[in-house]
């Protein structure tokens, strides 16, 4: 080993969902939206002004952070805009967790949580869910650098009541509290109006699920303007153009248009809950989903198993090795119609 | 204050160029290429599969890593990309810079290493440039953590040649050396062939000023495969996906097309150069810039008064009223002739 490897920050890398190169998959395992983008994304690629593409963008990114924010009926200075929810994620726990006590987080929930607090040094405990998955909130009383969760829970998809948040952030007056709401549009409630009663707590959400822009790479949080501007404070000072001219506008057209969002979420819910049906027909086992995915967990046949069948037969989904408690279950993203029932008639015709 | 601001990361961010909203302005301010970005990019606008948005991109980034390797002649492992030099940068301070000891930088240069470092909690040492602005290898033979250093420098535009650079290499074979050529293609001389015979030197460049892609958000940085494999394994403990579709296809078409590149940037040095005789002329001094930019001190009048005049007749150029030794000096950008033609008009009739 060389010297100057004594440096080096050698960190173990979340890892990201397969995204398969072959054509004719049917991919139910990184929760994308099976609906194309609002129109207007078309639109703006078609009138976009390239030339334009030779000066930086806008560092504040006002258009899109206005656009946000009028959606949500909220001052502007309640907004902050990221390079999808990853990074507006990584900005907060480098910005608000800095405290030598342990951030809380459950142990089964979203993979990344870990990997930021290893990398970035920040001490972490992960606490248990109940037996039925469920978020505990007196569980998260003790003393604690900060508090993240998603709301619904991923892998689960499980929803937490809003008044058990409110319990949670009434325990933790002295640490900022994230609320993951990556997948609150598919029939969730958002804590986003608690965050004019307390002024610690950060709503995270994100175009890549219910905005069908996984691909443009746009995320925000929500919060009073102290931390918004904590926030930006640091987001100016590691890049302070993080976001292309292009995906600004696309952005800005994608949640300007709350009638396809409006109707293209519910279609997703609608062929959740029928994929719930089959799913408990034939079997499976899960926990009442608010997401746009369902985490359950085969009958006689293990999900290891069931996992590469289904790959073998172009049809992919998630499964997680660790922590053990969950690795008898498939995290299944909902898509079309005509892909689930594919999927269901495949599980109907399985023979392990 | 609450006690949850105890916990905060404070930071004095980066404070970017202006970008005027207003029309008509001659903007000589951020460095930005005053041509349009390659044919090909129009291209892809028009060809691009909107739908593909709903998913998310390739993590690897592996088509533009390819792209630009193919371009340098180099094996895909040696390239990783980032959004925007800024984003690589910070990425490269967060993943080798973790030493006790400072890291060194010149005490004039780009102003957002000291920031980075000060976010990062990263102990630095400024080192003074030379009375006539250049770098002296000498002063970085000391113990240190890490040295980074623009190549030509910023905003002097001040090119080092490589046997200094070589030297400064050598005489640290222990630590991770940093050449950042956001400015080389406009006449410098790259260290990029270094990176084969020193396992610990990366080469830092960037698609905002050559390659006219600033309002897309494209850096990259090359070097051995293990300094690169230590950088894509933080930048995954990140983000896992940086980069979105568009901007991958679009830089993709950019580094693929080698004739307009040299084209564009043959024009901006024969333009700079002009300008050079005519600042000369009209008794300015500066030192001899291989950048895009050249940084010139007015021989009658204060530098801030000539910026608020210029300002005024909608030309925009940039002032650093910090450190004191350059607040003499204005960093005037390369645009299109008539743009340089109109500046120094303006300069001969000036009248202050």
């Amino acid at each position: 080993m060389r010297d100057w490897e004594e440096n080096v920050r050698k960190v173990v890398p979340y890892t990201p969902g397969e995204q398969p190169k072959t054509d004719g998959v049917i991919k139910l395992n990184t929760n994308e939206n099976p609906y194309p983008p609002a129109p207007g994304v078309k639109k703006v690629l078609e009138s976009f002004d390239v030339d334009a593409l030779r000066l930086y963008p806008d560092p504040k990114i006002e258009m899109l952070v206005d656009a946000i924010a009028d959606f949500y009926g909220l001052d502007s200075s309640k907004v902050f805009v990221g390079v999808g929810s990853d990074d507006v994620l990584a900005m907060i726990f480098m910005t608000f967790f800095n405290s030598k006590k342990p951030i809380l987080f459950p142990d089964i929930t979203y993979s990344f949580y870990n990997v930021w607090a290893d990398m970035l040094r920040i001490p972490y405990e992960q606490i248990p869910l109940a037996e039925d998955f469920s978020i505990v909130p007196s569980d998260y009383y003790k003393a604690n650098g900060g508090v993240v969760f998603p709301n619904p829970n991923a892998p689960t998809g499980k929803l937490m009541p809003l008044d058990q948040i409110i319990d949670i952030i009434e325990q933790n007056q002295d640490v900022v509290v994230v609320v993951d709401e990556a997948y609150v549009d598919f029939g969730g409630e958002s804590a986003l109006p608690l965050i004019d009663k307390y002024d610690n707590v950060i709503v995270v959400q994100t175009f890549s699920k219910s905005r069908s822009l996984a691909g443009s790479r746009v995320g925000f949080a929500m919060a009073n303007p102290v931390l918004i501007k904590y926030l930006n404070d640091v987001k100016y000072s590691f890049n302070s153009y993080t976001m292309d001219r292009i995906t600004i506008e696309a952005a800005t057209a994608t949640i300007n248009d709350r009638a396809y969002f409006e109707e293209t979420t519910a279609k997703v819910i609608k062929t959740r809950e029928w994929t719930k049906e089959q799913l408990k027909r034939l079997g499976f086992t899960f926990c009442d989903s608010k997401s746009n995915f369902i985490f359950a967990k085969p009958a006689n046949v293990s999900a290891t198993k069931l996992f590469e069948d289904l790959k073998e037969n172009k049809i992919f989904v998630r499964h997680f090795s660790s922590p053990e408690r969950i690795n008898d279950y498939l995290r299944i993203s909902i898509g079309t119609d005509e892909q689930m029932q594919t999927l269901i008639r495949f599980l109907e015709n399985y023979q392990c």
